[in-house]
């Protein structure tokens, strides 16, 4: 018998039910207005990396768009646990999410609604796979659409609102490239989908401040590199600097960090992932193994 | 024995189900990304109005999206008239969706996802109800949010990606106003949660002409308009136009021609709906009636 888990599990409304069987209400506004957020968790070797800090920016995103999940805080890390012990994963993508909720017939007040939480369990995403960041990818600065801009959504809330992320991973293809990172309407760099960037320019590594997701793994990096005495800073970053880098490479929980080896179809360095890019990925992922970030689910 | 369609009837995956055991899979990407578009055509006296406009409108947003139904376009009319059916209702909301749909495994490629089509009849929703249209409503332009720019996002490709709309919703809460309307990065009037907006001003009926949904309410108000001999167009609306305006009002599929009363709560004339809000009304419902906009459901 194989496990009805083994392809995910989620919960939904107090049942843990597989993946493929796992579904939400057409009429809940997480689905209707995108009215949501969310976080993904990563487990490695049958441990949470960093629950505690995506469980904040979690709680953080929900109070900013008004959002209360009907599950204690204390319960989520054991809820989630569980999610991930169902399909026996040791390598698992583990998404939270709360939603505004289904409103009642005819209306349409979202302070009226009562909040939804989800939570579901799948095999680890790899946004750039493993054999690929070996090579290092191609990454496309988006030419046909623009990063939307802070004060009309907070990139620091996550959020399912990707419609300009969707288009530049078309534009991406169409260009051959593998992703996109997008600029603003002032022309700094700012994030892909799903991931932030860094550029490694004269000795300094380098990550957008502001108009981006505080990615986790960003800030894993961000310390990192601090340990191994690396100055690492947020701070703006225009096109010019990041065509000028040594090393460039993007960061999310889906994938670790990803080296960029040609920026537009123009080779970086010798084309191969930078001696900084290659300790920062090391160092990543044996900080899954033991210490501080790791939290044991089995 | 009650009708267990009566709430209403959604078509999800071939099958007609009562709305509230209508639900998506949890990880279409409609819904994590918002990798979706969507149409909303109202039934009223159990006929549609404009149907076909909607549906060209909707097969528009399809393709800008990359986008394809995998229900075939000219079975789509029959199978939304058999949701209004199923439920018995007179006056319905009916909408129909297209979704990026279901990645594979660890996959996220848009372009080799099955895409999905949805679609559900509910009882007719006002934006505002006919008790306050007759009192009209008092307006808020948004201060705390800014409208999502057109080079992020297509306003005129009708979306789920309403994270501005739902804060300018909640601001306009905190003001006491009833809705509110926002404004673009260079302070040009756009459009609010599901309307578009018009002002009359000296003689002139304008409503934004760009950075807005291209409304089918919208257009029927221009034709109208200019039936009965007002010149009526799009135009860019700036703040002071629209506070020196004889009469405001909003139009949405989900509530027709709605009254503003006061904007920012400054009384609008002598606070009732304007003679040009109320004969636009009037002609709007008559035409729901009869003649080349009407098609019987029944």
């Amino acid at each position: 018998m194989t496990n009805p888990f083994a392809a995910g599990c989620a919960w939904i409304d107090g049942d843990y039910v597989p993946i493929d069987q796992a579904r939400i209400p057409i009429t809940d506004m997480g689905f209707t207005r995108s009215d949501a957020t969310y976080d993904v968790v990563a487990a490695w070797h049958g441990k949470f990396f960093r629950l505690s800090d995506h469980l904040q920016r979690f709680a953080r995103s929900c109070q900013c768009l008004q959002l209360t999940p009907p599950v204690p805080w204390d319960v989520m890390p054991a809820l989630l646990a569980d999610c991930v012990r169902k399909t026996e994963l040791q390598e698992a993508y583990v998404e939270m999410i709360c939603t505004r909720g289904v409103p009642m017939a005819g209306g349409r007040d979202p302070r009226k609604i009562a909040n939804r939480f989800y939570a579901f369990a799948v095999p680890y995403v790899w946004i750039v796979h493993p054999e690929q960041q070996a090579a290092g990818i191609d990454l496309a600065v988006a030419r046909g659409v623009e990063r939307v801009g802070t004060k009309a959504l907070d990139p620091t809330v996550k959020n399912f609102q990707w419609g300009d992320f969707v288009r530049a991973q078309f534009e991406a293809y169409d260009r051959g490239a593998y992703t996109a990172v997008l600029v603003d309407a002032a022309g700094w760099v700012t994030e892909g989908p799903g991931f932030n960037v860094f550029a490694y320019v004269k000795g300094t590594l380098v990550t957008p401040a502001s108009g981006v997701l505080h990615g986790i793994t960003r800030q894993t990096v961000l310390e990192l590199a601090a340990r191994r005495g690396v100055t690492a800073r947020p701070a703006a970053l225009d096109m010019e600097t990041l065509q000028a880098a040594d090393e460039i490479f993007l960061t999310s929980t889906a994938g670790g960090i990803m080296p960029v080896t040609r920026l537009d179809g123009n080779v970086l360095g010798d084309g191969t992932p930078g001696p900084l890019t290659r300790w920062l990925n090391d160092a990543y992922w044996e900080a899954h193994e033991t210490g501080p970030w790791v939290s044991a689910i089995y």
